[in-house]
Order: C-alpha cells, then sequence, then structure tokens
C-alpha cells in the first residue's frame, strides 16, 4: 500500500512532549525543587456534583434492561442538543436541533471536519495558532497561508482584502493568546467569508470564560455568519470535561456550498465514521444547563478566573505586556529583557521553578512570548506570581 | 470553499433508515401488530454488574479533586490497554502495550484508519459487507474491487492471485453472513497480503462469539499477519458497549511500508485528532476483563448464542440454508421460495410481523439472502421463530 505521504511532512516532535522532556530532566536534577505546572491548558478543578450524579444516574440506568441504551443517534441525543439550543437562545443566537452535533469533543471535530473539503483549498490560519489546525491540514496536503497576529495587532489580526483563502480559522477567546474578538471585527471576517465564498471553521472552546456582555461568545451573533461559519465547542474548560470528553458542532443549514448542504455533509461524514458519545457522557453534559449546574460550574469557573486576575496584576504591576486573562484562562506575555520563549522557558523552571508555555510553540509570531494558564490551584497560582516577582525584581 | 465532491458519489439512503421508514408505514397501518425485532445489530442485555460498578466508581474519582482525571493519553491508559494484551496472550498472541490503541469503537477507527493512506490505493472488498467500508472509501475516493462471497465459498472468499490490492478488509466472524475464517484460509489471505505488500484491516468485531478454539479469534494468531494486518475490535458487541463507546485497534510495530512505521503514523492521527475516550468508559472497560466481569459478560453471551441456536435450529428444521449462527449472532439465510431479499422483507414483516435485514442492503451478492440477528430476547426469538415456521410451513 500507499501511505500517505502528506504525514511525511509534519514536524516530529510534539511542543508539550518538549517541556514535559525539559521539566522531567530538571526535577530529576533538582529532586527537591517544588515545581508549579502553568503550561498545559487542563483543568484541575473536579467534576461537579450534579455532573457526577448525572453520570451515576445514567450508569444505573445502563445495569437495567428497562432503562438500557444501545446505539444512539450518531448525532447526540435530542436531550442534550435541546440543552445547548437553549443555551444560544440565551446569547440571542436561535439553532434548529439538527443543526447541532454532539461530539467527543472540539479537537476531533476541528480535525474531523476537514473530511468535508477538497485538497485543493487554502486555509488561512492566524499565527501563533493551536498547532492541531496546522497539522491536521498539513496531513491532508492542503496550502496553509498565515495572518500575523502580534502585538501591533493585539493578536487580533483582521481580514487583508489580497489574501483570497477557502477556509479560515478563527479562536476567540484565543488559544494560545487569550485575546477575544469584538462583535465589529468578527463581522468584517464574516463579510470577508461571504464575499470570497470561504468558511470560517470558529472554535469557541473558551467562550465560557467572556464575562462582558458585549464581547461575542458565538460568531452566530454576527449576522450573517450561519452562511459561512462552522463553530466548535466543548464541556471541556466550560465544566471540566477534559477527561470526560464532550463537546458540540454547529452546522448551520443555511450555510451551503452551491447547491450542497454542509450539515447534510457532515450528517452523512458522522453517521458513517462515528458511532456517538457515550450516554452517560451526554447524559451528564445535560445537567451543565440544569440551574444547580449552572451554579456549580460558575463556581469553578470564577475560580479559575481569579487565578488568571492573579497573574494579570503580578504582570501589570511589573509592566508586562501581555493580552488575555480577562475573559479567557489564558494569559499571554511578552518576555521580558528581550528573551526569546525558550530562554524565559528555562529560565522560569530555573530561577522559579515553574512552567509555562513557550510562545515560540505555536508558531513563528509566538516567538518573544510566553503562555501561562490559570488552571492551577488558587495557591500554586499565587506562590508562582510571588516567585515571578522576585525573579524579576 | 470547494467542497469534497466523493461524498456527492455515496448513495443517498442507508439501509437501516429504509428499513425503519418501512416498519414505521407497517405499524401506522397496524396498530395492534406485535413487531419483533431482528434487523438491526444493537445488543438488548444492560451492561453486567461489574461494568456498572465501575462507571460508578470511576464517576466518584472525577468528583474529588485527589482523584481527578483530566487529559489522558490519547492512545488510552495503560491499565486498560495491560488487560487487552493480557487477553491476546490468553489466545497466544504477544502485544506490546503501544501496539494497542483504545478507540471509541471499532467504526470509528475503521473509518479513521483511512487518513493514513493515499488515495491511490487499490481496496479489495468482499461482498456482501458492512456498508461502512465501502462509504469510507468512496468518501476519500478510492478505487474500490470486489470479491464474491456468495453460497458457493459459503460466504469466505479466498485471495485471487490476478487481483492486486493494496488495502483489503477482511470481517471475521463476519457481519453480515456470519462466516468464520479457519486458520487455514486466513493463511492464504496473510501469504497474499505480504506477498503484494497490501494491508489487511481485520475487523473482529464478532470475536467474542467464537467458541470451537481452532478458530482464530485474532488475525495475529496467524504467523506473518503482525506485518500485514491491522486489527479493530470493540467491547461492542462482547460486553454491551453499543451505547458506552469502547473499543481497540491493534497496529504492530513490525507493520511498515518502506521505512515507515504504520503503528507512528496512527499514534500521530491519533495525537493529532482524537482525545481518547472517557476515563469513566476505559476504567469501566477494564472490568470486562476482572474474573467476575468475565463471568458475567459469558452469561450474556450464551443467552445471544442461545437465541442464535433457536433460529438456526429453526432454518434446520424449514431446511433453510444458512451461515453464521454458530460463532456468531447473525444468522445470514438464503430466502425461501427464491424470494429476493426485499420480497423477503415485506413478507416477513406483513406475515409474521418479524423485521430481519435484506441481504441485498450490504451488497449485490447479498440478493436473496437475509440476515437474522440473535439480539432479541429469547421470549422473542422463539416467538419470532415460530411465526417463521408457522408462516413458511
Amino acid at each position: 500500500m500507499k501511505i500517505n505521504a502528506n504525514y511525511l511532512n509534519l514536524k516530529q516532535s510534539y511542543l508539550f512532549a518538549h517541556i514535559a522532556k525539559k521539566v522531567a530532566e530538571f526535577s530529576a536534577a533538582n529532586p527537591d525543587a517544588k515545581i508549579i505546572k502553568m503550561g498545559i491548558g487542563d483543568v484541575t478543578r473536579p467534576l461537579c456534583s450534579e455532573v457526577v450524579s448525572g453520570l451515576i444516574e445514567a450508569s444505573e440506568q445502563m445495569g437495567k434492561a428497562e432503562t438500557f441504551k444501545g446505539y444512539g443517534p450518531e448525532q447526540g441525543y435530542d436531550f442534550l442538543k435541546q440543552s445547548i439550543a437553549d443555551y444560544y437562545a440565551g446569547n440571542g443566537v436561535q439553532l434548529e436541533l439538527d443543526e447541532v452535533f454532539i461530539s467527543d469533543g472540539a479537537k476531533s471535530d476541528l480535525g474531523n471536519i476537514l473530511d468535508l473539503f477538497d485538497a485543493d483549498n487554502t486555509v488561512l490560519i492566524p499565527d501563533p495558532v493551536y498547532p492541531v489546525y496546522v497539522d491536521t491540514n498539513i496531513m491532508a496536503g492542503r496550502k496553509v497561508l498565515f495572518m500575523n497576529a502580534n502585538e501591533s495587532n493585539g493578536f487580533l489580526p483582521l481580514p487583508d482584502e489580497s489574501v483570497k483563502a477557502d477556509i479560515i480559522y478563527i479562536c476567540s477567546p484565543n488559544n494560545p493568546t487569550g485575546a477575544v474578538y469584538g462583535k465589529d471585527a468578527l463581522k468584517k471576517w464574516v463579510d470577508y467569508a461571504l464575499k470570497n465564498a470561504a468558511v470560517i471553521l470558529f472554535d469557541s472552546a473558551y467562550e465560557s470564560f467572556v464575562t462582558d456582555a458585549e464581547l461575542p461568545r458565538s460568531i452566530y451573533q454576527i449576522e450573517g455568519a450561519k452562511k459561512c461559519a462552522i463553530e466548535f465547542c466543548s464541556f471541556s474548560k466550560t465544566a471540566g470535561f477534559t477527561g470526560t470528553r464532550c463537546g458540540y458542532t454547529i452546522v448551520p443549514n443555511a450555510l451551503v456550498s452551491g447547491e450542497v448542504s454542509l450539515n447534510k455533509l457532515w450528517l452523512r461524514r458522522q453517521t458513517t465514521k462515528f458511532n456517538g458519545v457515550p450516554y452517560v457522557v451526554q447524559y451528564a453534559a445535560a445537567k451543565v444547563f440544569t440551574k444547580e449546574g449552572k451554579a456549580q460550574i460558575n463556581e469553578n469557573l470564577a475560580y479559575y478566573r481569579e487565578n488568571a486576575k492573579i497573574i494579570t496584576d503580578t504582570l501589570d504591576k511589573l509592566g508586562i505586556w501581555y493580552t488575555g486573562g480577562k475573559h479567557s484562562p489564558y494569559v499571554w506575555l511578552k518576555c521580558p529583557n528581550g528573551m526569546s520563549s525558550w530562554e524565559f522557558f528555562d529560565f522560569l523552571l530555573e530561577k522559579g521553578n515553574i512552567v509555562g508555555t513557550p510562545g515560540e510553540g505555536f508558531g513563528q509570531n509566538g516567538e518573544g512570548f510566553f503562555r501561562l494558564t490559570a488552571f492551577s490551584t488558587k495557591e500554586n497560582t499565587l506562590e508562582a506570581m510571588e516567585r515571578l516577582t522576585k525573579i524579576l525584581g
């Protein structure tokens, strides 16, 4: 057989594997160092009790013939799709249930959605960016153009009319930069996509961190977006589902290419290559939307937001430039004293025993920047910021 | 954007949707008919208590900070991989842990594995067959050749040296025919694959129904198979996980194309486009391999096997030719009185109020054949076979 030779064009090493190796080496050489991890974007708070109760209830149902569930709809159960549609309605977005697809996470669907598109499409991806946008397109042999996100545009690039793209990635609140597009800026992207018959793949995995009602949580809050955008979201950051695996993808019925409905293409993809998310997980995910569930996840989100504020307050005091932290669990800072990303990584690890993520790992415009996350404990976040103040003071 | 035009070559209607429509129409016209469903291959017995306890234990762990699990390894937790490796060892197959990948089901991975192969490969698929093998290749624009499975070869075709294929699908015990390859026959396929530098995609989702120790449960029981085969299995039929979603895929380290390790390609695919199976599901799946878990799933399997025997005993009495039913939950019968598949479907539905699956839906060689499944209750299976005897008597 012939392998997909595009795979050979992928970079061999993965950012976090490299970090893990450096940290392991440092730990081995410094066994007494108390390392504080503010690198990988994984949550640390346990599932809230409503969700745990949901998991247990559903597990008990699975053990009784009368309530056992076999194959479910590949696109997800209506009870969960309805909860999601209601949530969107709260943000002023009306969705039909057949526009909502339950997924095992935004990462999977962001990769799998590319099945629907020809290899011959030009892809536009911001730099820096979540690495899987780039890698999944390299795997399919697509031409990738980058748009510069940098200090001068606040890491929120706007369309360049001279660039012709077919598939556009937007992540807002952004990973890794934490920067959030306002409605006017997103409208420019929607207009560009409509003018160029392009599709926007909108990653809203961090939308639950938005607190300003003026900032969009969904691209469908922008007029015209249902004709040009697919939205990917997840319970990972909203409700701590990183190890529980549930998300959702919105493919509007209004989104067509010529006569072809992308919603129907995606339905065909999912019914052929996917068998749905575990019933117990869907049942538990629906608990996120109950009154009690909402209160509990908001408590967790507030905890992480406070950590982010501890970080940004420290950076403000130190006079360090950053984006994010306000409507995002990520703080994206300019490395002090002209250090490169990896120099600052080594400096932080060695002098402060703090692990963060070098911005360079997210693209060339990430060089000289660094990502810290709010997903640690409050105690560790406070201690890390004390250490940072000390080593930079 | 340009869509993947290969999707437009897919047949619009899906077999089971068409059956559901016919059954709904019949039910509406005959509201008093007690319909017995022996069509779709979904299990009906609840999860065994060991698995339910596992789900509940893991759910409780997820609710406490000390035992909470965030992102796990994309390829699955070692505790489950080890249980699977031990299970294979019991069948005389030695696996390294990094050869085992935990999946959300055989269907997903059977589709996703195709990412690793160039569009320019010739695919060889038996006819009749599980429809997703064909559809997932049409979606990628690959050339598909069919090999004839029919009454004369017992629905177990052997290699034809004049046919050059790069990717070969084998499902044993087979869906839909229930036929099982012996070791000698599988060896012929392994030899053919090695000679032609082809890869065998071996679907062993029904292996737990094999009771004859002489029949292979895994293709790796055949010498040389690790150099040419990827195996897909699932807890769906073994332990009733159709709605719980867990399976596994074996990609041996010995499987290479030139210098390229397919194991490493698949690892890269999974780490980039997948985020692993829910921790609670993996934890519960591992319970299938405990002493108590094995005893409980064997009880369920014995229940379904008894149903299969009720079906085959009836067919024997009626003098109807069939395959399967012995080492498979599927019985594949030749439609009596020269009826076509859909004629027999209508006859069974109208005269017997029994729903089965027309063989024609699985490929052109399925015409004139019909699939019944053992996944109903014993009572319904007995009643269905009484009705069948009556309407054919």
